[in-house]
């Protein structure tokens, strides 16, 4: 058995776990990332691309944000589509603030490069990663690499590691509150190499489900629409999808969206998942390992990445300044930003879907919230303030 | 038989009917307003009593205000009371508007002296009273008043005779289309000769239940709990309500509610119900004979008035101009804001009360709900527009 030490081991090095390495690596703490699966795979996983602008300024003041900045799209809005007409609201001009459009895995590349840069260490394919005594003052966390196992003492373990993840696992049972909602319907998307329908997003409502026109890049799209949960993705050829796609959308929309083969077809699951407390002694749970939301409102990434600014400020004040004062409000102040965004997507997935056991009273609800709230600049101030971040 | 002739028949003299009567009466068209019960059976009919800002001046435009003005207590703000604490939602601020709180019974005792004053006529204790031919050019109203029956020729019927009324049932069947919720509890409601507990209105979520503290008057006190709706009045002695009460408010609140024996004390379903359209033929619904709200919001009586002011600009522009361009839009055109004030009290009622179904998910999103909206000056000026009433 291999022995080493370093102060936080950082279990996955998704977005959230590599950008927590990042910020310590420059506060020169010291971290190993474990991360199971192998570099190559981590980089070919397809997730969400919209950054709150308060995501956008944290990578670019921790030194990742040149190609962000080069290649980013940035929107000041969104448009929703219902009752066969398009609705923008100008985000911009109701908060001040702008999204900006750049694929997770082009973060997770930008993090992955600057850690090579620094030196810091990461181990991919690191099987069987085990935290251990995370209750006392000195925890343990063991793996396996290439059949010789691990052990890496450290002073806390940062559980980055996602929903399916080893680290919320490892608590123990009674410890762990969760809150669950399943919807009863999935998102199927596809990447296909097309210009955009339109230069923004496009969250649609129509009477045959709900549809999303978004993008990768000024020349790269990505669309859902709505699909029942157990559909697969053979009873969806390239042509229904762009079929539904075009019924769902306002007549002009429907016009400007460009088809094309796609070159990435998939069905997820929608649910709000929320797991707390977030810290157990002296292992922390980080994005999605302890929540997940819908991906109506593309709050995911950029709530891990609030927790990880929480996270890492914790940190940096109890080497710095020997306080404790952050790591014991971590857990408190990480949720009060989620249970927001978690609400948030979840009314955003209500108000946008069509939900097979709505009442006729449900649907005529769900019209007003729509109607309401573009007549309503104050609504629409709600809307924005939640889609291009809450305050940290 | 004794046959009469009027320009409109107005079935219904609480304050939508009498409202209606008292702009046509000023307009110079010949009304007759239809009543089931006596009036003194109406006066003594307890209701809400919250005025948005247009429902005021709409009554002060109309000749009716004085009294209002008088005796009416201008609210600028609302409080909200969750998690033990109090948080003022300052909506004049927010909006540069108010509400009045003052007496639905009251509205209706000034509508019936102007009316009196003017000389038009009224019928009370009429029996029997049923609309015919509506859908053709020549609309009759029947009734049976101290045993002899009457008819009145006329053009047009306003059904302002409320959900049980018989202006909705004489629809034939198939031509509505009907949308309600039925909420999973009741308000019980007492009366009090005591001053009241704060000088604004407290809406409180407790763990125990919603519970909201009101007035009609500076000494006298509107409180209500919600409770389950299969119990009785007799199961709620004074003591238990203010115990009850006292229980569900923030510690500085409670003590600040002044107990004394009830003068009123009942138990109110809580539903949701539309009922479209708005117009059959010669036959307009207006109020509660279409629609009905929970109370939490107060929109009911303000929804009515709006109805009211929809139906009598079409008529006097039918009249003064030969058009009929508003009387084909008073549907679509009511429907709109109803929907809207639907909407608001479906919310209001969901996020303030507890739900026996509720899912611990649910329970968390409507405290995520509260804390995000006292957090967010776009989400409470969303509120404060919606309570002061959204433009006609």
């Amino acid at each position: 058995m291999s022995v080493t030490r370093t102060q936080v081991v950082i279990i996955g090095s998704g977005p959230s776990g590599l950008l927590l390495g990042q910020i310590l690596d420059r506060a020169g703490i010291d971290n190993i990332v474990l991360e199971r699966k192998s570099k190559d795979y981590v980089l070919a996983r397809v997730r969400a691309g919209v950054l709150e602008q308060g995501t956008v300024d944290l990578l670019t003041a921790v030194g990742v944000g040149e190609r962000l900045a080069q290649d980013g799209l940035v929107h000041h809005g969104i448009s929703l589509c219902f009752d066969s007409s398009l609705h923008r609201i100008d985000m911009t001009a109701l908060t001040g603030k702008a999204v900006t459009v750049y694929g997770q895995t082009e973060v997770t590349r930008d993090l992955m490069e600057a850690r090579e840069a620094y030196g810091a260490k990461t181990v991919y394919e690191a099987d069987q990663v085990t935290p251990h005594d995370f209750a006392g003052d000195r925890p343990r966390v063991t793996y396996v690499k290439d059949g010789v196992a691990h052990e890496i003492a450290c002073d806390f373990i940062a559980g980055c590691d996602g929903y399916h993840g080893v680290s919320r696992d490892s608590v123990p049972a009674g410890a762990l509150t969760t809150y669950e909602r399943i919807y009863p319907f999935g998102w199927l998307g596809i990447l296909a190499e097309v210009p955009p329908a339109d230069h923004e997003l496009i969250y649609a409502n129509s009477p045959r489900g709900f549809a999303l026109c978004s993008m990768r890049s000024t020349h790269r799209s990505r669309y859902y629409v709505q699909c029942p949960i157990d559909d697969r993705v053979e009873d969806w050829p390239d042509q229904r999808f762009w079929d539904e796609l075009r019924l769902r959308l306002d007549p002009v929309s429907a016009a400007r969206v460009t088809t094309g083969p796609s070159f990435e077809k998939s069905i997820a699951p929608l649910r709000s998942f929320v797991a707390e407390p977030l810290r157990f002694g002296r292992l922390f749970l980080v994005g999605d390992a302890a929540h997940i939301v819908p991906p109506t409102g593309a709050k995911g990434l950029n709530l891990a990445v609030s927790d990880v600014r929480y996270l890492s400020e914790a940190l940096i004040e109890h080497y710095g300044e020997q306080s404790d004062a952050g790591l014991d409000a971590y857990s408190g102040r990480a949720l009060g930003r989620i249970w927001k965004a978690v609400r948030f997507s979840w009314w955003m997935t209500t108000m946008l879907h069509r939900f097979p056991q709505a009442t006729s009273f449900d649907q005529r609800i769900q019209e007003a919230d729509l109607a309401y709230l573009v007549s309503s600049k104050a609504a629409m101030t709600s809307l924005s303030e939640n889609y291009v971040g809450l305050p940290h």
